[in-house]
């Protein structure tokens, strides 16, 4: 078995701090980094071909059930960010995410996290992921993904 | 005619500055200030009886076409800020707001401003607001209200 | 040893869900909890008879290293919620705080959470607070407070 | 003279529409326009080789004194947005930005706004800006501007 196929797919976004997410301590604004491992996440689904936005419009919906998230170092007023994303888990109605944010210049890390989510139905029942979704959006974990119906 | 005919009618709503809403400039980012005039609108209709929440429930959605803010005084942490509510403009169709944002403490002007609201139905298509509507919610401005149906 | 002796000091602290603050799942965003969760532990320390305001002029910050969230139940739109507080652990460095996030008018808990916390000097080293700080702020916990100097 | 010579300057910043800038209608929230329009003036300024970052560390602030937005078609999330950035008015105290806020896509207009501002230094005076920094700044207006020191 050769290393390769136990690697975690790994996916960077970038992003610019904008004055309105800094507080008055001069750094950025704790719970904005939540907002940032958002736009991590939607980019890594993306970078495997599959637009967020139209897994909603058919009616899987990826909402928050648990979020994890610590600060190593403060980030300031426009700072290139990176958020680096990857698959922690995965089962046919739980998806949980794993973040490292850094400077984009030095590399430095700011923040690791995870958060964890369930597959709702538009009426808002948890819901399995088809398993064609579940091919294509849990491809990037080392696990053996264990692929239900 | 008496002068209370005249009378605009006002509504204060009051609220604390957060700490998320200040900026490093160690006062509030001044796009809060139309979060709070949102809370001012919304506090001013519930003064009437009417909960805006309902008014979605039942297909009145109140957009916004416009906003206009001056700022002239800044808001720092912690403060206690009362948001002074008004109707300037009503019609059918639309509705505007003024807005005085006040320190409660010393009554310091922070800012004025207002904003411009058009009915939209549940699918988005310009509305008129119902008489009996019209009738709760415009009952305030001191114009001559012209309820149409 | 009386059982008061042990309990833990709790606040409760009372705000209504905004419109800026839902999403278009039609609930709240769930980085809002953390802003949330900020209310709350400073409307803890002001029930102490603490401004946390007054604490950063005297050069004490509490910077945010660490926080946890589980979502059970969504908040929507003009819902009143309540977020109760209270001192998980403290040392004269680190600070603790638990909250659980609730429905005003049925007391459904919508999340619990806790979030981490070291003492800072205004040019960002991690500090002691002072003793008399200590035996203010750290008196609600069931811990055998070690106020240390 | 030639028509060039009285071109305004315009500059592109692009981004795209995050998950918590919606609210329960589905569409963007209306104050996050200013938040597009903050991101316009800073790539503005940095397009003419001027971080904003540096001004402010050099003691030039640009404080916000006045914002005015119209709102004529609702953005979506995961849409890319253009904010297109020009100077509507300059001088050595004065800094007026004029916005149109287009979908990437189609070119659509969804909004157009203004933002007017006023130069502070640290300590919260108003300040004129340097006769430098008036020459690199000011310089894509199709104004005669009057370059006072």
């Amino acid at each position: 078995m050769d290393a390769s196929a136990n690697q975690v797919r790994k996916h960077e976004a970038r992003l610019r701090v904008r004055y309105a997410e800094t507080d008055q301590m001069g750094v950025v604004y704790h719970a904005n980094y939540l907002v940032w491992m958002e736009i991590g996440r939607v980019e890594y689904v993306r970078s495997l071909g599959v637009n967020y936005k139209d897994l909603e419009n058919e009616g899987f919906y990826l909402s928050v059930v648990g979020t994890h998230c610590r600060y190593l170092y403060p980030a300031r007023y426009d700072q290139e960010v990176v958020v680096e994303t990857w698959l922690l888990n995965t089962n046919p109605r739980v998806v949980e995410f794993g973040y490292e944010i850094r400077l984009a210049e030095s590399g430095k890390l700011l923040a690791d996290a995870s958060s964890k989510h369930l597959w709702l139905s538009r009426d808002w029942r948890p819901i399995r992921l088809p398993a064609e979704y579940q091919r294509i959006l849990y491809a990037g974990t080392n696990q053996n993904v264990s692929i239900e119906i």
